[in-house]
């Protein structure tokens, strides 16, 4: 019997699907889990298809090709460390294990480190699709060594989504961590997305009116131009979906309450940490916490008053219109901070990212899947040394042209009582990014009044400290 | 000769000064330091004071009283690693360690652990109030074990600030890493604070026209009133400093690059941990960081355009005022953040923080004093059990008569092109809060969607998935 080219160890939905996908491209896949009952479960459930069931790690180990090529699946943290210390003492120098799961970036460098010393590659890879795309191609973001990353690309490659030019979905991020880095910053977008596209529908239906069917029309509407994007266009499909059991739409069934798994978390902390401005992420992750308040929250909102609700008056189609630029521009700005990231992360951590390149494979596959970011691959391929996407001349023009809708919108919703947390925070930070002076001569003036902790001035260089009393 | 009541480590200008407070109240004081030039460069400058020079740590261990009370004024992290393990040797069972360095509260957590093991005691303490402060009397807060408290407490409580009604500024705030917490709790609503002013600011300079001799006028005005505060003063006084060198105002020749230690970021990242809600801290702290961005800065500002100036053409008065109730209404809800993430914290780990307490001893000694804690103190001692702050009676009525100014300035500043994040964030974040209903259904929605997350049901428990394709 011939060898396996590569072994998913971890058979959960995640690991499942992607050792499927991996098969359904002509390879024998072994298939190992730590309990057995998950591996007789997948064998009898797929009988007939090229898999190989391995019952110990030493058996699975054998039944690989060498180099090995090991697609680790288990749960991030501990579980990862314990299965990698298991297999280990297994394998043999230029053997390569893969951790595909939902891993800190600063796990996998430590990995990576420690791994090298026994020979070992380490390949730290973003997967995003959840389990459709793990099955049928997902966006594959691998970082690592870039000898160990070529040993496992034709398969990456085969497996990967297709973007509508044919183009796979996947692409050597860089060494260390770099590849779950940017795993953590899509994941970080995807919350500015949802959050705004919450943002939109809160507006439309408490300031417009619209009921869920006209909402399901407008995001049906929208996915046709710009905004054309996987969210957008499941948003249009949640809308129109009814609820059996009540047989009213099950949106408004729906307790709003969002709950998270902490990688957009992980994105805000590590911005504060690089010292980059993440405000709109930021608020998506903070406005996820203030929904699961909802007894909280619900108290509150019999004792704290709003403003009076109004009817909608003015003409419905030009304010739809304004949000949709509203979500769009603000959506631009989410993207400018959120690679704005990804640069300073890379010049801090040696990276060398491809900020076009991370564009592309985002295309198809994962969640924040769109038609603009072949935008953002366009602006970093004229000019790849772009500070922020907003001084591109395409992001600029938009900047320029739907500003206006954004700050409509704002103004209606904090009107109307609304809470608009992240289009708030796009066009503060907008503005703040485009202001050639802020008032943050004041708080220097103010920390070296109380803390003599001395400031700069605009007419010659040094530190200067002035006395204030 | 007798022995020193306390001693200190570290004769940096808080170590310094702080010995110096101490000994001003009849206390013999041991000083060391690391580099003997230091401690001589202080006995030649405070000759005749109580004060005891020890060139050696054996010298200075021996020069106090048992049980010995160390307070260590070294530089947080390694360096008071270092220190502790090179004095513990020298200490018995009972013998207290005060780290009243600006230290990470997870920090202290580990350092009580491991010096509780060997029988020392150790507090962890913010101070607060700069050299000022540590000189003629500091705001307080020490964690750590109760009896190690009771050992310091007497001293800590001739030191501390005395508040406008004679009552010292310090209290016991918990164990372990309370005390730490508080503070970096304090300094992030210190960065929120002169967010806010520095907002205040632009609005009322490049919205209303107002010139640095008017600010001047208006925060000394202000400050007579219910923002009546140390920032808010010192804020007036800025105003009227003029540069001698330039003949101009100070204030305009001050760089608009704000800097920052960390303390601020330290708190949005636990408020993350802690699933809190802290977005305006947390913007305040972005902004430090945005305006840090100078060079980007210059550069978009000709490239990004905003709405065109005007002049500013309605009432000054009224407008200004509506500034100082946004101010003032911005600020109770990030202290109403604040203090949630003090909560959470108190049952996170376990510390029975005492809420009205901490407000108390904010209202002297440090940076954030000022008139409107009392209100926070009056407000637990009604209800300590109170969810959040704005659900208390005097700050629901601010937020009823103010949040029509706060709308009206976030409004204004929108339209004009004047970042205001910290503003924005105040008002997208009281109207989330007092909603008995978010758009997170939808966020919900497109979990289940795309990842098979599952959601709740607003009339039933449970977990449910649709079938949505």
């Amino acid at each position: 019997m011939g060898k396996a080219a590569i072994g998913v160890i971890g058979l959960a939905v995640m690991g499942r699907n992607l050792a499927l996908n991996i098969e359904s491209r002509g390879h024998a896949v072994a298939v190992y889990n730590r309990s057995r009952t998950r591996t007789d479960e997948m064998l009898a459930e797929f009988r007939g298809r090229n898999l190989v069931p391995a019952y110990s790690l030493q058996e699975f180990v054998d039944s690989l090709e060498k180099p090995r090529r090991i697609l680790l699946m288990v749960k991030a943290g501990e579980p990862t460390d314990a299965t990698i210390a298991e297999v280990k003492p297994l394998l043999e120098p230029g053997d390569v294990l893969i951790d595909g799961g939902n891993t800190h970036f600063t796990d996998t460098v430590r990995r990576n480190e420690e791994l090298a010393k026994s020979g070992l590659h380490f390949i730290g890879t973003g997967v995003s699709g959840g389990e459709e795309g793990a099955l049928k191609g997902p966006s594959i973001m691998p970082g690592g060594p870039r000898d160990a990353y070529d040993l496992v690309a034709p398969i990456l490659t085969e497996i990967a989504a297709k973007a509508p030019d044919g183009e796979p979905c996947v692409a050597y991020m860089g060494p260390g961590g770099a590849g779950h880095f940017v795993k953590m910053v899509h994941n970080g977008i995807e919350y500015g997305d949802m959050q705004l596209i919450a943002e939109s529908y809160a507006v439309l239906k408490q300031v417009a009116g619209l009921s869920n069917a006209e909402l399901g029309q407008v995001y049906a509407e929208w996915n046709e131009g710009e905004l054309d994007s996987y969210l957008i266009d499941i948003t249009a499909k949640i809308f129109r979906k009814r609820d059996e059991e009540s047989g009213r739409d099950l949106v408004d069934m729906i307790l709003d309450r969002a709950a998270q798994k902490g990688t957009g978390k992980w994105t805000s902390q590590n911005a504060l940490d690089l010292g980059v401005p993440l405000p709109l992420i930021t608020e998506s992750v903070f406005a996820r916490v203030l929904s699961s308040l909802k007894t909280q929250r619900v108290a509150a909102s019999k004792v704290l008053v709003g403003p009076q609700p109004k009817a909608f008056t003015g003409d419905r189609a030009p304010f739809i219109e304004a949000v949709r630029r509203a979500l769009y521009l603000s959506k631009v700005i989410s993207y400018a901070q959120g690679f704005a990231q990804l640069r300073a992360a890379s010049e801090e951590y040696d990276w060398n990212l491809q900020f076009g390149t991370i564009a592309k494979i985002f295309r198809a596959g994962c969640i924040i899947r769109a038609r603009f970011l072949q935008k953002i691959t366009d602006a970093y391929g004229k000019e790849p040394g772009l500070a922020n996407l907003l001084l591109d001349p395409y992001f600029r023009d938009i900047s320029e042209n739907y500003q206006s809708a954004l700050r409509e919108v704002v103004t209606a919703a904090v009107a109307a009582g609304v809470p608009v947390p992240a289009f708030a925070s796009a066009i503060a930070y907008f503005d703040g990014y485009r202001s050639e002076r802020l008032p943050a001569n004041l708080i220097q003036a103010q920390r070296d009044f109380f803390g003599a902790h001395t400031f700069e001035r605009i007419d010659r260089e040094g530190s200067f400290h002035a006395a204030w009393a």
